[in-house]
């Protein structure tokens, strides 16, 4: 698409480098900010730039956090005695969603993939069995999704916690064997956890 | 979608105010901002700004444009004594994409509108009559879209532009009646203007 302006085919250059966005909807994006007010878009790229230099990795249990403890760590309303195991931040946010888990998360970084190169140094694990080793927390819910990889991760830290007084369990099994936990629907996902089943190996 | 960080919710926020992007498609561009180095959204922050705070209305024919003159307007090897009228710059890049299309264009800004309040004077005729009076435009092409609106802004403008010897002429009817220019595809596009027609009352 030849454009006259420069700095036009820079602003659909940027937006169609966002994944599912074609050069079709940048330009509508780049069209639409054009026509609001240029405080529209300097709210958008105050609020991106705020966002990806000032966020961090919360000290506990690695979700994004604007402070050194993120939002849920530090709420005492929450359960802090049962810490539920995921994957990615993306897996926290849809149990979140759920609004039915009331106690805190790990998350692990990924799961042990012996295919792709990835060992339990490169994920979250360590922390974990700090975490449970300082001996506040009394369950830690394995909600991994349900695949190759997510049983080896899940076998590999329940060794890695079978020195302590913990309880582990997993989801129960709402979401389909081999299926990803990010889109199961809210409703699977809730009665999952709390239908969760303690761990046998 | 409750989040555990205020920055992420702000930059999902302004994401979703954008047309066509929801929350969860705001969510997903600001993971994939996250997973990427800081330079990624800088580089994208910076297109927008410099985009929406630079950018310029042509002197001429008012499409957007880095300097005074747009590219097309300062383009010695187009034909500046045909000058096509568009609605929009939308509809004048999409008479670029066919390609086939070597004049200058005028934007006007919209149609007259009764039903919406939009006079003449709301719209660039001024400054399209002005620029035929200057005397090297030998050729106005109304490329307007095929309305009731866009006939009467035809009307309109062949009226004014009555006084100078200029011929005026209309895109071929290859656009349905009442279909809009800018979802024409490019062949339909390309031939309405090769095979246009002298403008008659």
């Amino acid at each position: 698409m030849p454009f006259s302006s420069q700095l036009i085919e820079r602003a659909i250059d940027a937006f169609a480098g966002l994944p599912g966005i074609g050069r079709k909807t940048a330009l509508r994006l780049v069209l639409h900010l054009l026509k609001q007010e240029p405080a529209v878009t300097e709210r958008l790229a105050e609020a991106l730039l705020a966002m990806r230099t000032r966020i961090r990795e919360c000290r506990v249990c690695h979700n994004f956090s604007d402070e050194e403890l993120c939002r849920i760590c530090s709420d005492p309303r929450r359960d802090h005695t049962l810490v539920c195991v995921v994957e990615s931040i993306r897996d926290l946010m849809a149990i979140e969603d759920t609004g039915q888990y009331r106690g805190a998360y790990h998350v692990l970084g990924g799961v042990i993939s012996p295919m792709e190169g990835i060992g339990p140094d490169r994920l979250h694990i360590a922390s974990l069995v700090r975490r449970v080793a300082e001996g506040t927390v009394k369950e830690v819910i394995m909600a991994v999704s349900p695949t190759i990889e997510g049983e080896t991760t899940i076998y590999y830290l329940s060794q890695q916690l079978a020195p302590y007084t913990v309880l582990i369990s997993t989801i129960a099994r709402g979401v389909a064997f081999g299926g990803q936990l990010e889109y199961a629907d809210e409703i699977t996902l809730a009665r999952s956890i709390s239908a969760r089943l303690p761990y046998s190996k």
